[in-house]
């Protein structure tokens, strides 16, 4: 799969869908990878997301430490190391390993990217007002990355329980917005 | 369309996979509605979602003044007339008349409920701190409204410029977590 860097104007098209994320955070030299859903698009240029850590995650110390993550978007493909990412903790696993995900090298932070994710979105932490009482990061795109060659991907919605909706079907309808 | 009420544990479910939203406002007793795709859940419960309108918006003004509004969760066959929502402003224009969506009258807050939509979520907005600089609000959901016949949903999922991902099939995947 080779990627090609994609205009920061275009990120929201990514992530306003809803997608399932596999976050990627490093923390003393040691990547992690969490499955997370609740995120939203802030901002468009320079692209802002907000998303939600759940304390209880590993992740969360690891992005609260050091400020960084990688946003990858999986595709159908993936839905059972996603499932598996989701069902375990990296406390105590290597889960890059136990799932079969390859970290490539990020260009602007240190968390890893997945190789096997269609599109890699570098991120820092820019505004932490709301994290103390929803652990609600905003971040700031500072580097996208995709394949060009996905065009309609399949990606995963969280339905709660294990339950993942596939990307369907695509409808173009007049537009006047973004 | 004969809807129940839906626990507010499972509020999540239905904002979690990223659908496209109608928002309903109200001000000076004028109902207004705009399509919205950034929001994020942020809480299990009570439900929070977090949720950018924009500072354009009429929609914007009368959430700020009233600090109530309706998430109402529109699927494939309501598409042209959420486009239609994006479209248009409803400074000058009843969206309600013009697309064709009636209104219903919601328990707890002053916005109309969408009776084509097959879920109703009634919010009050609960923290404002982020909406100077990113025009976000995080929202309770204080009543949930579902149409129980409907079981997979087939939501719109914005990917820009007016084109709409439809919710596909649903993968059931094992799971620890909610």
């Amino acid at each position: 799969m080779k990627k090609r860097s994609l205009p920061l104007s275009q990120v929201y098209k990514l992530l306003e869908p809803g997608p399932v994320l596999l976050v990627t955070t490093s923390s003393g030299g040691r990547p992690n990878v969490m499955a997370m859903s609740w995120h939203a698009m802030m901002e468009f240029e320079p692209p802002l997301v907000g998303c939600v850590l759940s304390g209880r995650n590993y992740s969360f110390e690891a992005l609260e430490a050091t400020g960084e993550c990688v946003l990858n978007v999986p595709t159908e493909e993936l839905a059972l190391k996603v499932a598996g990412c989701g069902n375990t903790s990296g406390r105590r696993k290597d889960k890059f390993a136990a799932f079969g995900l390859t970290p490539a090298p990020a260009s602007l932070v240190a968390p890893p990217r997945i190789a096997e994710c269609y599109a890699n979105l570098e991120c820092r932490v820019v505004d932490r007002r709301l994290v103390e009482d929803y652990n609600f990061f905003v971040l700031e795109v500072v580097k996208a990355w995709i394949d060009p060659s996905v065009k309609e991907p399949r990606t995963l919605h969280h339905r709660g329980r294990g339950a993942f909706m596939v990307a369907g079907k695509t409808l173009r309808l007049p537009s006047k917005a973004k």
